[in-house]
């Protein structure tokens, strides 16, 4: 039986289990990245393990991050982190080298291998036909340890390109084109698969910028092939050597095929406040925008930008819009520099910023109060922007650039002629940012700053949790929603007490009080809880504030992993309807005295005097996780 | 009698006073310029004047300071400027166009003008030749209202420059020397006007780069004259027209004459915490320096740029230091694009921010605690950096960048050959980021912010005020000190009842809550109360706060003004050992009665049952603001 591109990676790399949709399996993992925000606390546990050095083909630290150093916090977390690469044995990359997604797919990922990365947009490397996934922070620790990956076998989905993309029309209209027909859950337990002719017809940046977004899917990963198209690609990195082919085999099988004709496709948008909220940019009309913002890992490459130059060159940015310009790596900035692209860019009258994730993550340039941004980037959650009242619209490159001009929400159609942006041969390879740690860590000293505190201890599971309901949320709930991102709360992230007073705070500001007043408690939630960004924060804080069980009608994948690391329960309803019944301050009795032996556990409502039953759907693996006391601990043992 | 420069510039717009030093003075104001952390205050201000229109020559309102913008009140405070520059006649400098003294420098600032500023480095378009003088924003609020701006005549002191700069030594060398001599303290109450042979080797930019900081003397302004050096600059602008000669006269006399000669000079440093703290950089050594920061209004300028460029073309920062650059403008940023020289800083490893004041003003960029930064800025004051503990240095672009290169304090000496970069002679102009207000405001909608809250209203004098000693602080206490900058306080810049909750922060986390708890109080000050940023804000908190008088041994101009303007009054001691004798908490007694007739004040002390002798120094002008219950409500009768 022929096997597809997943399948292909996962059976080389199979430590444990069997390749059967829904079943648990671990993979060995052969390079892991980090960025600043995760990588932190991921070090911390990575020492906690007491390992010498990394045990990885590959691990790099990225700073994309906390660039703006409005604190001590940020520089002490960049020393603390260029310290500890060289004491481990991980390759670092400097703040200003560029975003983890594209320095990575520039200069290390490689077909046909696995890349474990503390970043939901980790997948961005599946664009040069790695499998690339993002997780918590522990897990990567764990993989740096030569610990397996352990996730749940997914059912590959197939996407087959047809044809080829009009002028103006990009890879990010047709990211937003899947997510218009699959929805944010519909990637859920899932990797979706890039095949068909049309493929052929994208650079790798291109092929990047879809497996990127593929995480607003609620994917594993996407995947593309490796072919001609990735071999030139590695060969103007200098990097031919990484290049092995990968195809699926002609018989292999998917759970769906779904068929796009890049040829039909034309501008789209995702309108406020979900990347699923997909329209045509015609059919929006010439809404007003305050501020169109380009870069972040999904849009920033050398192509991107030098599309973006072209269109901007002469012309003058509309006079109530800031443009906003963060290139994706040190390297892109440097042609852009070199070829005076960068010169036009200015000329035009945009605003340059570091090569940094910046304002997709809400790291500066905040819109105004109620102001409408557009934005290249992959997310546009309520608030994510740094500013809670306003409306954030994801679109390709060339449509901001021609918003930009006019001030007005434009089809890029409309710009006339189309521009054609040579791919260059040979990118001016310089890894100057780039530190390789010391052949021997002897003398390499951790240097630690006052905000970087040691990681909470996850607790033994008791036999009964008898704890009130402290929040009870909808569906879709982001990680931004448990643990908030942006310039404010991103110098926490080394600091759990500190960073766990702000839980919950859009949602309800009294959360993280309560939390601490009823000394444990229980979150009630809907469909999707935990998409978005792959912080374990979002499970270290809870846990910090005695959060001991999320019952659920359905989570996504890296946070129920994360929560299961730090020893929270994750439940679903048996009956969606249950939900229903549970009100906020219900006290809730969870008995585990038989240690989670079976499959459905029955909860007692002794306010409202009722019961109803979950499920918890965790491996033998992750039950011995829970019953250790979170996965550091297991892992200790283990190893 | 024979005038020197700033005589000359004085007389020609005198409207009250005589030129006597000492004595209170009006002159016509020909430009203003705001930046945004003070200027929405200053046209808030200008606002509740009620004029039509500006009435000044040219204003023009820039944004440099929150470029950031980690919170939709940065580009809420741009929309409301931008809109109200629309509405009142005023030139708008959109963010990313620059630093508002480069800009000035480059495309308004004229010789032979005043020009007023709310920015305490207003004086930098003294390189130019203007008169050019940093004020509070209500100050120049009615400045734009086309009234006279009052301040006491200064004494004029001299200096004399002979002979030409070594290689490797430059204009910031030079205003070290001058601050090594004359202290911070060493200006107050003076202009120095430089002049000598020495002076036609210094470019524009070299003059504006030791006028800026001059500010950092205390001095009044600084000025140079113009001469063929200023016209080739306004030549290379496009600006020609705007040239005039001005010399002072061969018989003019000056206070006090100091020679420098500038052959004999080498690098210098300003050591923590104060920019007077000046030693040479080979005495000072091989210190281990963790960040190097070039950029602000004192130096990034297309040849201190340049220059810097060359040091690093082809070299490696080294990989402890981090090296972020912020060109002073958008036509600097421009010109580097063009020419290469910027590729050659991103190749060396430099992080490239913004035009923006950046890092200068704690707004990002924040060292590592406990580390050390070398920057090219005009100010070192403890925690402005954004890191309480960091040691900040001050140095010219040469040694920074020397010093880039090898990770520890560099005399650029040791780099071996002189570097030469031309004077271009024709810089290209480009003012697409500046947008000219309509002819008619007609339709101008000024659009408000959430966080833009109404002025504080001054209170009239009280016949008696009885209040406790909230705060006794030392010597050279800065506006920094009083109302902190940096990244998390300039977004309250527009909301004085936010922002007052941080007055006196650093100094004691308590006071504003004591403040608002005893309803009103006095503050006791050393040496020099008040010094730094112009900003009003340091008055208006403590207004809001219920301060009632500032007794100190001395005060910096600007601030004094400010207090005055904010009905706020300002005492000095008649004998300064009183100082020692009154203690935080004691209950003071000032009695006002006789409306500030006499020059000398008694308080009584009721803790101690004593009495000392106070002078309030106040003009019959100045009497009557106070007693009008501020400069606000004086203008407004007066108008």
């Amino acid at each position: 039986m022929g096997m597809n591109l997943a399948e292909k990676i996962i059976a080389s790399h199979l430590v444990e289990g069997r390749m059967v949709p829904g079943e648990e399996i671990g993979i060995r993992i052969d390079q892991t990245l980090t960025q600043d925000a995760t990588g932190t606390m991921a070090y911390l546990e990575f020492e906690a393990l007491g390992i010498d050095r990394v045990r990885t083909k590959l691990s790099v630290s990225y700073v994309d991050h906390n660039t703006l150093q409005t604190g001590f916090e940020n520089a002490d977390d960049h020393r603390f982190l260029q310290s500890i690469a060289a004491k481990y044995g991980i390759i670092f990359s400097r703040p200003g080298n560029g975003i983890c997604h594209q320095v990575h797919l520039e200069r290390f990922a490689a077909p046909g291998t696995t890349l474990l990365g503390s970043d939901s947009h980790t997948p961005t490397a599946g664009g040069i036909g790695a499998l690339a996934i993002g997780a918590g922070g522990l897990e990567v620790a764990v993989a740096m340890a030569g610990g397996p990956f352990y996730f749940t076998m997914p059912e590959v989905i197939r996407i087959n390109l047809h044809g080829r993309l009009s002028p103006w029309v990009s890879a990010k209209d047709v990211i937003l084109e899947v997510l218009r027909i699959l929805t944010v859950k519909g990637g859920v337990g899932k990797i979706i698969e890039y095949g068909g002719e049309g493929v052929k017809t994208l650079s790798v940046p291109e092929r990047a910028t879809i497996a990127n977004m593929g995480a607003e899917l609620g994917a594993t990963t996407s995947i593309f092939p490796s072919d001609e198209v990735t071999l030139a690609f590695l060969k103007a990195q200098g990097r031919e050597k990484d290049w092995v082919e990968l195809l699926p085999d002609p018989d292999a099988r998917y759970s769906r095929i779904i068929d796009i004709d890049l040829s039909s496709l034309e501008p789209l948008v995702a309108k406020p406040h979900m990347p699923d909220n997909v329209a045509k940019v015609r059919e929006v009309g010439p809404i007003k925008v305050d501020q169109v913002a380009i870069g972040s890992c999904t849009n920033s490459s050398y192509i991107d930008l030098m599309r973006v130059a072209a269109i901007l060159k002469g012309k003058r940015v509309h006079p109530e819009v800031s443009l906003v310009i963060s290139p994706g790596s040190r390297q892109v900035f440097y042609l852009l520099a070199q070829n005076g692209a960068l010169a036009d860019l200015i000329a035009s009258g945009a605003r340059i910023l570091e090569c940094a994730c910046g304002p997709c993550i809400g790291m500066g340039q905040a819109p105004p109060s109620g102001g409408v941004s557009l934005r290249t980037f992959n997310r546009n959650f309520r608030g994510r922007s740094g500013t809670a009242d306003a409306l954030v619209y994801l679109a390709s490159p060339e449509t901001a650039a021609a918003t930009a001009l006019t001030g007005v929400l434009t089809d890029p159609r409309e710009l006339g002629e189309p521009i054609s942006i040579a791919f260059p041969e040979r990118f001016p390879v310089d890894d100057g940012l780039i530190l390789y740690p010391p052949a021997s860590s002897e003398g390499v000293e951790i240097k630690r700053g006052p905000n970087i505190k040691p990681l909470p201890q996850a607790q033994p599971l008791p036999e009964v949790i008898s704890a009130p309901v402290l929040l009870k949320v909808g569906d879709n709930i982001t990680t931004d929603d448990i643990s908030p991102a942006g310039a404010k709360y991103l110098p926490l992230r080394s600091n759990i007490p500190a960073l766990a007073e702000h839980a919950f705070e859009g949602i309800d500001p009294t959360f993280a009080r309560r939390a601490k007043e009823a000394g444990q408690g229980v979150i009630v939630g809907g469909q999707n809880y935990g998409q978005g960004s792959s912080r374990e924060h979002a499970a270290l804080c809870p846990m910090y504030l005695g959060i001991k069980a999320v019952i659920a009608k359905s989570f996504a994948r890296i946070h129920r992993s994360n929560l299961i690391n730090f020893g929270i329960l994750p439940l679903t309803f048996v009956e969606e309807k249950d939900y229903d019944d549970i009100q906020p301050g219900d006290q809730l009795i969870i008995d585990l005295k038989d240690r989670l032996g079976g499959e459905v556990l029955t909860i007692r409502n002794a306010t409202r005097g009722t019961s109803f039953k979950v499920r918890h759907n965790l491996s033998p693996r992750q039950k011995e996780i829970i019953l250790a006391g979170g996965l550091l601990n297991y892992t200790k043992k283990k190893l």
